[in-house]
């Protein structure tokens, strides 16, 4: 599992001309990462006196912020097998007519899964970006600038996610689903950009105060 | 050195309530993912038909951008280390006038250290951007999306970074050092702000053309 590997041999081969892992796995951390952070400032606020009432909503706040880095993180696999397996299907033989159809329907069915991998990132990033902006209210107050690192980089997960739906999607013949998947993800980043500036700003006020 | 450990240990240790890692490694790691990023589009245009133009700039492009990959990838262990300082010198005995003493310098030496470390890991991070808006424009053209993400890895982690200069910043004595670092943090997170939103959309724009 890709995951197992150390941060530098991952941005080692994250640098090199080999296609993956890319920008899905990139992604896919940065995402892990914005959970994270806001399962640490959950964390860090029980049992801090004047944060008593908001530990029942933190506590559920973290059961769910964990159950996203762990999605997260299996999506850096995913990502890295889901592009693989497209650019297998796009090498396979087309010299009769039997094998051109034969590969035609299997980047079809890569091209889907290539489509769902992102938009279920973007989801995932969606709701962390949701959760910090709750903790940013919540959550032990020496440690807000977290959520703001966590907002941001479930934010711009989220937006690198959205770029792989808008690669893939374009070429699914099941042009309803590929509307539907761009539709959503444009929703989501929009709402997220603007989620994120709100949280952002929020945390600086604070800093300051 | 913590980017020897595995990217799911990493994001354990991240979530915990331990006060390190923290949002100052994760900035680290996102900078040195989009650094990254940029040094994959150029191995990738190299000996590509139609980018030989482009080579010796992207050559130059790849120098700096290894460069900057592994500056940011020392601030993650940099980070960790510049807070437990500082944690440590807060934990400092202050019974006598010589001690508070001592420990009120200790503590301006390590928040020091814990402005510069985020203020350099945003100027890397600055450049990450401006590297990758040029590679937008001269990077092979199927792994442009790439772009996107490392542009957006980069300005996510200038804006985490900045967020560690706010905080400790405004508690050194030294003012001029301190307003100085705020003014080119603000500055640098203003920039690139404006040009990692061109160049994402660039990229939407080549990714639909």
């Amino acid at each position: 599992m890709i995951t197992q590997s150390s941060i530098d041999g991952f941005l080692e081969r994250l640098a090199s001309g080999d296609p993956t892992p890319g920008g899905g796995s990139a992604a896919a951390i940065m995402g892990a990462m914005g959970a994270a952070l806001v399962s640490m400032v959950c964390n860090v606020s029980f049992g801090k006196k004047g944060y008593e009432a908001a530990e029942p909503e933190l506590r559920n706040m973290l059961v769910r912020s964990e159950e996203l880095r762990g999605r997260l993180a299996a999506m850096v696999a995913e990502d890295v097998a889901a592009f693989d397996s497209l650019m297998a299907a796009y090498r396979l033989p087309k010299s009769s007519e039997e094998e051109k159809s034969r590969r035609a329907e299997t980047i079809q069915t890569s091209l889907r899964r290539a489509t769902v991998v992102p938009l279920e990132c973007a989801r995932a990033c969606a709701e962390v970006v949701v959760l910090a902006r709750r903790a940013a209210d919540l959550g032990y107050k020496h440690v807000i600038s977290d959520v703001g690192v966590g907002v941001a980089a479930a934010d711009a997960a989220l937006r690198s996610a959205a770029l792989n739906v808008f690669i893939n999607a374009p070429s699914l013949k099941d042009r309803r689903f590929a509307e539907t998947a761009i539709e959503e993800v444009e929703r989501l980043v929009g709402t997220s950009a603007a989620d994120s500036a709100t949280t952002y700003a929020a945390v600086r006020t604070q800093l300051e105060s």
